[in-house]
């Protein structure tokens, strides 16, 4: 890409000290140049280390809602069952929607609505709802408004008893939705091109220029502290492992949503919150162990 | 800028420290000036791209209001959808105002209040009303105060049903508030001019400095690591690209809201949220998909 | 101050250390000073900002009370419009003292409680009563327990309506309190004494060095690099230009509640705040725009 | 392991530079290396000291909840000290469960559910319940969701006399499962293997280059500087104490819920939450000091 | 301590290398310790700055409490002004507890309950049953369960309107709580021995390697730079003061809960917030100044 890269940037300025330096001619170490990668490397990877646990916290867990849903939503007929059921079903697709829109592993998993629909998270009439909606905007933002109507529904009809739990339960559907939003701006802004670019060409262009330079030194000259490398090259090829391992650190972190080794695991995270928050709002409601004395009663 | 600037401070100690030094005359190397470089730019980019986050982070986004309106302000009469619209606008309204204040992009569509009315956010009584108000200071809290006065309007008609629902969707607002607050201090109170200079004049005077002063180097005296340099200044090239690049990265996000390619796309999130937020509230208000059993039901 | 001093601390190890060096007369380097300044300012630097931004942050704006006062105490009659006047009046003063303690512009605009008086701020009969209240520390929390009290009577007397709203506005007045309490925070514990001392005594001692130190060196000798700097100091000049210049923004930044042009314009900000807050609550106190359909109504 | 390490993700880079320098045999020196672990310890340090003390702060403390359900759930009758009791130990048995899949201590003190059981944390026929809920996931928030159960129960039999004082319960609770989900998130998600992988052969590698390396530097030529450390190689031991230390001190931090002497205490903690917490609900309950004046009353 | 210490963990590696290392005799120069150091400092020092801010944040202030207690625990007779100082005082005990367990100025004052008794923050009979619950463990939230318990009743008794007021000063007192558990926390976990160990002997290692390896450095050899310190060694001497300068700064910080001069003052905290809450919540309980029309009526 030209536009927003370093490279449209940059290129004015780069010309003309280009000029300039040819006629001047003047040369220069390149020591500083180590030093350089070691600080933009050590602030770079920082800012991707500190992005990357931000993205992990933004990650919309359902604990804490299903707990609410299952104590608070009364009612073990089935429309009772059905209203809990929904609620988790649509806290659930948010999380869906959103981690479709920036994890590949998701997206390969859901590709379209339809597989979606599919796994059960959302029902055919709920997909036909979903898609009568007209916006050019992405759209996970709908299932959590049906889920504050819906609320406020059993609200209405008492299977909430009252506005204080009702607030408990769309203060902590807003948490999620905050969580939600997170995850789609540390996607849409990422970190600047210009920064991930500015370090990616200095670390390479530093082992081309580390590979082309050398032929012009001639080892014959004895510069101190050359003379173990002449025969064997173990301090820099220890170098080359080092900077590049770090580098690579940055890269894995940089986008956590990918399918590799090291990427979070959402598609396990979107089965096992959605199995658990069905478990704890179906079976588990109001079916409590007896009470007990236990063993240090007196 | 004389005031504030870091000449008017040092200025003194300067002349001062120039005079004594040429009666002195005293050399020295200029290697450290690399490293000073480095932490400089080290520690500034670090703040700036601090900053440069906080500064998305507190962009309003109406997703969570519009869920709270949307299922907790009753009435599908006419009354009532327009209460909840108005609610909406008003809360869009304010972050357009703060957004002008700030971002060249806002500005440059929204010139004057009358584009604002034009684009459909304000009424053009609402314009009178806002008019009327006379403050020297930014008024984008009005429609705030606006907001607040309706809801409680609404509750008082018994459209929003308890003092409960009314104080979380209180809060909400005070936290939009409060975001916006942030932005105008984030405009209000930039990093200080001096540190910016500092770190500019470092990089260009160095820049200059290399130029110039290179020409009183004797290339015959071969100083150590000097050889390949003179025929390719590859690595003085490569320098000159990475510090230039890592100030422009400070440079890109120290003002995140121009027109920049780099920029947030604030004139793209005004429109998004303000349509996203009128559907939410007027044709999806208790608008559910019918309650269903889902695959798992047993 | 010697006592907390840097002197104090280290006085003992420093004479047996000069005793020691004098006697065995060791010499060393000064190439390291370059750097330990620099790793100094930098983490010095990062933390004087990081303070300085947490000062800003902690400024106390009404704009959230405001709006929670202008919308839920009712009553458009004299006594009702005394009551939320009032209320802000005392958010306000609050405010007032705190600044008065910890910013010497404020000091200056208010050198005793009459010319808070005087200002609006404060009626002469709430001078008395805080007169009366004796107490050796400072007394900004005064008004808060007032604008708590202020508060209940408004909800005994129905003008707040119920519970939830009045703890809504409680809280807000907590986090006010709190701000407060923060900025007195930062005024009673600044940067440890030695840390600051510690930087200043560093970077001067460097420069006074530089300019004792080179006139015993002989410029016959032609130390690599040190030709150009024999004519022109170019290299020096800068660096004395950056070191000071990074020392100067710590400066700036250690105490922004001064007169300085880049501190807080705390007297700007405690006017707006009264003005603003009184027009919401007063004027504004539900006095809507008449509720239209907006231009996007179908 | 191979997959997700270093090595797997840098081979071919290895084997390609490693071919290239052969043929182009070029030395280099290894002064550059110093710096390079000492920024690499630096940020590694920083990244894991951070992530101890998140870890510390993510410990669940019952304190908060017991005072609410001491003072809010009435009854001193049976059923309401059971409930009160039955209420603590559910918050203790999540706790007790998400450190058990973290910690190897509290591991080897619970290897099995019987043991819990046996430590009087928990009820057979408690057991028989959590063992009948299938799922394949941690079942640590199998407690949380019996306790908002417990909690609504208490509510609707009266003994919580209101929703208002439920949900502050309920959040306290919500607030015990975010820092059960933390430690657990920790855990789940380490620092990237690839990370402490470069670290660690970085800090070991550049030990065993040390050691063998040095053989072939020719102590007669004398370098500037060696000649001390010729006789007592007093600076090199001191460079591997300060190296390793640092590294150790990373690994101490990296795992705190060890058996290690500098491991938090989590056994003592469990047992301190559970005792205190059962005396606080039952004991102390509605059982206060008798009111009397102060000595400073008038 | 040899248990933790670094000695323990690293005396094998150490012993094994100082075994290969005396046999291989292998000399390496000293420079890079200095950069050792100031890497170490400078991010121990950051490490050490962050804890001390934080725990100064964490000392309860009782502002925010009495605020509410004033205004919401109703009824001036007796009774009620009891309630109200009881519960303040209650609040004290807790932070004065906590004080004493990590303080030692606050310890010296308080050295047995008696003396707090004496100083009048707690009843004879109050300490008759502090000291009948018999728990192994820290009892400073004793006070919390009593104050939680005594707004309960309050409640009951009606002087605290309703559950709303109630929750919100439960919820302040939790607040409070925590503040007392981050306190404890910071005391309880410091930061681990072997960092304190690492940076301090490195510092002092280092003067101690100065002083005695100097003498083995022939002055007549004329390294470069050293001319100027063989006369007076003064920049040696600023290194010193510098070195030990940063160090001096950890250590006052490390624990600000000391004697110092630069330590917070506890003591006079403790006599602030007990006396200023006493007012607040007695004498200036429902007595406000007479509302009136201020300045700017009209």
């Amino acid at each position: 890409r030209w536009r927003g890269s370093i490279y449209k940037l940059l290129y004015r300025e780069f010309l003309i000290f280009v000029g300039l330096y040819f006629i001047i001619s003047v040369t220069y170490s390149s020591g500083p140049i180590y030093f350089y990668l070691l600080f933009l490397l050590g602030f770079y990877v920082t800012l991707v280390v500190s992005r990357w646990w931000a993205q992990y916290e933004s990650i919309p867990w359902l604990d804490r809602l299903m707990c609410l849903v299952s104590s608070n939503v009364h009612g073990t007929d089935e429309r009772g069952r059905m209203i809990r059921r929904t609620l988790m079903r649509y806290a659930s697709i948010s999380g869906v929607l959103i981690l479709r829109s920036i994890s590949t592993a998701v997206y390969k998993r859901f590709p379209t609505l339809q597989h979606v629909v599919n796994a059960g998270f959302m029902t055919p009439s709920e997909r036909m709802k979903f898609d009568a909606i007209s916006s050019p905007h992405n759209k996970f933002w709908i299932p959590c408004v049906w889920f504050a109507n819906l609320a406020v529904t059993a609200r209405t009809e008492g299977r909430i008893r009252d506005s204080v739990v009702l607030t408990l339960i769309l203060k902590e559907l807003n948490s999620l939705r905050t969580q939600c939003g997170r995850l789609f701006g540390y996607d849409w802004i990422s970190i600047p091109l210009v920064y991930t670019q500015v370090v990616t060409v200095a670390v390479y262009s530093f082992f081309l220029a580390c590979l082309i330079g050398r032929q012009f030194l001639d080892p014959e000259k004895g510069y101190p502290g050359h003379e173990l490398d002449l025969y064997v090259p173990v301090f820099t090829l220890l170098q080359f492992f080092f900077y590049a391992g770090w580098l690579k650190v940055a890269e894995q972190l940089i986008n956590p949503f990918g399918q590799d080794d090291d990427d979070f695991e959402t598609n396990w995270l979107i089965d096992r919150n959605f199995q658990v928050s069905l478990l704890a709002v179906d079976e588990m409601h109001q079916n409590l162990p007896p009470l007990e004395k236990d063993i240090y009663w007196n």
